[in-house]
């Protein structure tokens, strides 16, 4: 039985050089990245037994997403479609003020036509979690429906629900966004979403605490979990609300940075660790991903505790 | 006046590090690659004014496409398009017996969209030459009909016309082909094709010469090109059979060989050479191409009048 | 259940760019080198579910080990070690005359104290297939008890056995290897052995088929098979001989391709197909690997396929 | 009809990988980098038909300097020289203390013998805009007497004069550069100089204010400009003051500021605009260019635009 | 005759590229290093002529090592062993809040046995100044003696002697290091400690000057140096005391910088210079090596003179 | 004492990664590169103390020249000079029919003002053996007659001289070649001389023996050694004539194989050893080289022994 189940979109992100620019760069660095499956690498390593379902086309280029998502121990099972792209985007990293480039190229991939039929159904209801993000029903009507029906299902099952809002202003509107996910958080446990996402795309306003209270009571929520950048991160549950400062941390490496948040989150709360612990934890582990290049929190249980203890000091030798 | 007008898609080309395989690089090398553009540079390269015309997304992914090919000396003269892909592909290289292998990702292509209305269609009637190959109508059906109306404002304009068949085995069966084909020759002046492209799309049969003949016959062409392997190429023109063996090269960089024949051939037929030079030029430029990584013939006349006459020996200092 | 548990040390290999010399290269690349690994990376690739089991210490360089293997699909299920080293060798290859170098940095790896009682016997007495090589008793006392009980456990489960001789000149002399594998065989399968070490290990001479039957008959095997580089390999089962030609390839990475050819043969082998069949597909990988650098056979079923259809011809587009 | 014509040395520059010194690196990353053609790839890429003329020696080194300022769409119209050098530098860039080393290799370059009558005399009369430097003059007699020729050809003919300051003190004394650039002044439209060239070259005090006024009205100009570090740009354009604030930036790549600096503001100024726009195009470009490696500034005129508006704010995706 | 001769291990590190883990990286950059090496080439490069002997096994690992310290002038004096290993250690750097990790890998390395009697005691005894550090006598009991043996010979032959306390605790307890050290320093005169160590391995409290003063006192030092982080060092000699500040300096490269402060230190003391020069030296030197990639301060007398004249100012050009 | 010294100019070699071109590549691999260092490291690393001595400009560009030539363990003793360049090469390998292209930057080097009064001919008299080649009196007046004064002086003090021809037709013309060598060759012990280049500078025909007959007569050499590409080398020595076959090898890395060939050959000769012993060295050492990058033979003897023994078969672990 697995502990943890994420489904979604796993891209190929091609970056040229540190501080290059895409348009005049000879060589791309490649890397899997997607964020169900970020969050699903980093549960694993952090200690659960994480599987990324998906679908991919059955080509070179998609088994190297597979390939280095098993690197890290997720198990992944994924239907293997004979049409369909694999999905890519194009990242350009750049100092102030030039900012960080995206462009997707994920138009037609695979997974935009991924049903419930084909996916691992059973596998998520006999899952202690089921994760996905707001991302995988902006791909597609089809994924729309299929994010709905595994949401449906996993609830229906007893297993513990979690949702990223991930809002992608490149995919749809706030309004298209508040529309679908209306209609599926009824089926979500835990939410979490940055904060200036929840202003924009369910159109609220007022103190953090009282957009999350909002949140967790509209939804029926287990937790509602807001991040805000670097103000601590903050988190509803029942009546209780519960703050966790950010730790210091490096800007090197900012993408990923939320889905290492929810990685460690998980990696506590399916543990049976109450929430604070797991704010803390996914604190940490966001504070950490900051430092490693790519997508993905490549970490260890031991080095999340050194950041909650405090951080490294020196050179230990 | 341009001596040579191109038209066709160029994609970027991703590739391994030597011998390394797509599905477990974690870096590849980025270049511009495509038929159409490949000759441009390498006719450009060795003394005409050549121009590109495409159709290409507004994006840092295609500028780096423009940007590769400029370097070359090319003049790029293309619609920037909203909408459309950058069309990709990966290709890996491999020793005996693996091969190369070819993952064309080029779907929804900007290029695919492209009508006469927005080429720059005088540009074309004023040229010396204009030149397309097979790939350009087997990528859509407004592509097919684009090339039809470009093919036949050359030839009523008194363009000299120029044809690779390039028969591609992903994008279109040889009948489809065939089709296709049969409607553009006619406003064809020059056609190139490989010999076991024309048994195959054609459905010819017989001894080369015939094949030949029965081209330029079939399709009133003034010049019609065989090439075959390592075998000498072969050109019918009016009564005349030349004869032209291959240069001894290494097989390294196979890709874009062909390109480079025909950009060579053109480099002396737009120039006012006969035939037998004009094929002579063609296979130095696609022998020594064979030594360059790359779509592309990075070779100057210098070097190519030096495989003419017999090639480097030791080295020069 | 696993098709298929390996055992064995696997290292970090440090090699230089191409052509360079240890002496002088400033970066190294990377990557996890071990017969066994090779096997089970193999035989996963070719459609079994492969374990493998050693012991490694717990460190970032060892997890990288472990993570590279598991890209490939391969089930890590080994001890983490408090104690111990992880192995490493430097490998430089040359054109010739200068041939490949290997400097093995192996001692006091965490492997060579591996017992029985801390691995997963359960999970190789539930196999359908076990393998080790001739390496793994060379490393140490302990291992060379291991080993012997390892094997036992399996013969006496009715796990299929199978060991890979791979005789090592730098880790003990023929004799050393005679005494100890002369007390492993008896629990032996399927023997795989270069002819060159047969006759130098176990002191025979002869014709090629009467040192393999000789060999199947001493030691009571189910199938002794002799690979003999680019002459035809050979196995005998029962009465009966066969012979498998090499398929041709490249040198350019010889490195693995004794591994490729073993779990080439077990894939098909422990999936049910005869010896001939298996030979077949040991032969076509072998070759295939020689493409691949590195030391594991990054292929696929239909790759190996291709090559026993006689290979790619051309680039494929 | 050119918008922009620009002369001056291109030379090769090497640089050891980040960090690393030139003594003990074993790769060095190669671009083409020269202030006048920095302008012309600057003004060019900001939305002007910019040309380069220089003289280049007929080597496949020079000729990749050819390529690279093509690739940015600059034609490159030079003399093609069968003597003369191809001029290198070498730049290493170290962290505090160290600061950035400059090591020049540009005797004897080819350009250093361009005269008038080689060069594209006419061409430079027919552009709105010409723009040289104080190193074009520094470097040989003959320069120094093509660049007045070139200045007083412009200045003929009605084309809009610039002139960057750009004081070298490995070339000449400030005394040396005095006496020339006294010389070709009385033919420039828009000066730029850093004040603290103004300084050390012209051998003025006071406030920036009037050093600029001063620079104005002795030599006659119709602009300009004092560039001042992090603070605030200066112009002085017939009675008015205008004064510029620099935008925030990292100063990880800060060669090539003020080229990019000019190249900003002639894109603004040659097409119509009035200084202050100019100016503040200018200083968002040269923000801008700090975060590019290289010489080169690689920026769109979107992005010029997002740094005025405020820069870009976290990932867009 | 030398005018320093050190004494130690040099390990050949491996690292990831820049921000990258040991544990997903397929390239390792490859390096010397080594305390006592370290001061070596620092010492050399400053204007001493120095040699660095130890003990290495006859490899092209180990000669790389030896070839990469020769590069930079070193004299390499040192016996080649038939056994032992060449130690390694793996490096990564990580921004905040990951910070350093340090994987020795040095069991067994053929330094652990080096003995007087192979090593050139004569050449210590007729050089000007000889140093060592407490990692030496902490790696083997051999080494103990050794070390012991050599500081008496060196002291006995009236050669200064230098001892760097180096205190690493994945090597030894405090309590261990505090027995060995007390032992060896009667017999050095130039004595170099992190204050922080000090408290830790002599158990000392109180104020910088007191510990200095102390230590000075204990064993008899001509000159006892304690570092302090950014704080100013502090040398106690005699009844002076003296404070140098650190130079303001980046902490890209901190590793090496107690080793190239040792260095900068010798070059002067040994040289004939005052404990005040040599500590504004050492001090500076320190400062660049921190701009340094790799453990080995890559400069030169100018530039350490540059640091102490308050660093570099822009760009010379 | 020396063994060996060598004189001549050492150049920084840029070359583009594999089979690509100068014009294109964005980095190029930087090594020192000379045929006078190249026998100096040569001949050290086979067992001589060898000390190479010229003229560097006093920069970092020429300091990573003598850093990598003292990795090597040869000696440097040169001139620092004020003035002058480092002199540069650009080298780009290509496959057939392309070869290589060889672009000199060696214009005004430093080397070039070399006089014996700055130079340690002390220590060239008291050398075992002293070695140029043709290169150095080609590059200047100066050097002409340095390298006369110094060949002079070196065999007024016994010191055995030896002369590699070495013709460089981009230097100068087979006349002024032969003018000038004419005048050195009376103070030559060993001359090598490429066959082809013997008959094109000296103007000699006839059978190999005849021509290094009449070399050794007309010159009165010691030995006279013929080089003939794939063919044996010949040697005449008084009235012995020596044939030794070339040993089969890869045309991977051509440059520097006559270097290796004399290095090897002076290892033995200057160390007793006659000359047919020497000229099996020479060829072995040749043929070991064409496998190594960059003009230096990185080799040991015993590498060169297995050479001899018929090199390396397989891979020894």
């Amino acid at each position: 039985m697995d502990d943890l189940v994420t489904f979604g979109e796993t891209m190929l992100r091609f970056s040229p050089p540190a501080d290059e620019r895409i348009e005049t760069a000879d060589e791309y660095t490649v890397r899997a990245a997607g964020a169900e499956s970020n969050v699903a690498v980093t549960a694993q390593r952090l200690g659960l037994d994480a599987t990324w379902t998906s679908k991919l086309p059955d080509s070179p280029v998609a088994r190297r997403v597979a390939g280095e998502l098993r690197s890290h121990g997720v198990t992944v099972d994924v239907v293997w479609s004979d049409g369909g792209r694999q999905g890519t985007f194009y990242l350009e990293t750049g100092d102030r003020p030039r900012g960080n480039t995206v462009i997707y190229d994920r138009t037609d991939a695979a997974v935009t036509t991924a049903t419930p039929a084909e996916l691992p159904v059973a596998r998520i209801e006999n899952a202690a979690g089921f994760h996905t993000t707001g991302i995988t029903p902006a791909l597609s009507d089809t994924l729309s429906e299929t994010t709905a029906a595994l949401l449906a299902a996993a609830q229906e099952a007893g297993t513990t629900t979690s949702f990223d809002c991930n809002y992608r202003s490149k995919l749809w509107s706030p309004a298209e966004a508040r529309d679908t996910l209306a209609g599926l958080l009824d089926d979500v446990d835990v939410f979490t979403v940055a904060e200036r996402d929840a202003r924009k795309v369910f159109d609220m306003s007022g103190e953090s605490t009282e957009i999350a209270t909002e949140l967790a009571e509209t939804f029926g929520l287990e937790v509602a979990v807001l991040t805000r950048g670097t103000d601590p991160a903050l988190a509803v549950s029942g009546d209780a609300v519960y703050e966790q400062p950010t730790f210091e941390s490096t800007d090197a490496h900012p993408v990923g940075t939320g889905d290492s948040f929810v990685g460690g989150f998980l990696s506590q709360y399916l543990d049976g660790h109450d929430v604070p612990d797991a704010l803390e934890y996914a604190a940490a582990t966001a504070a950490f991903k900051r430092t490693v290049p790519g997508d993905i929190a490549v970490v260890s249980p031991e080095e999340v505790e050194t950041v909650i203890d405090g951080g490294a000091a020196g050179i230990s030798r």
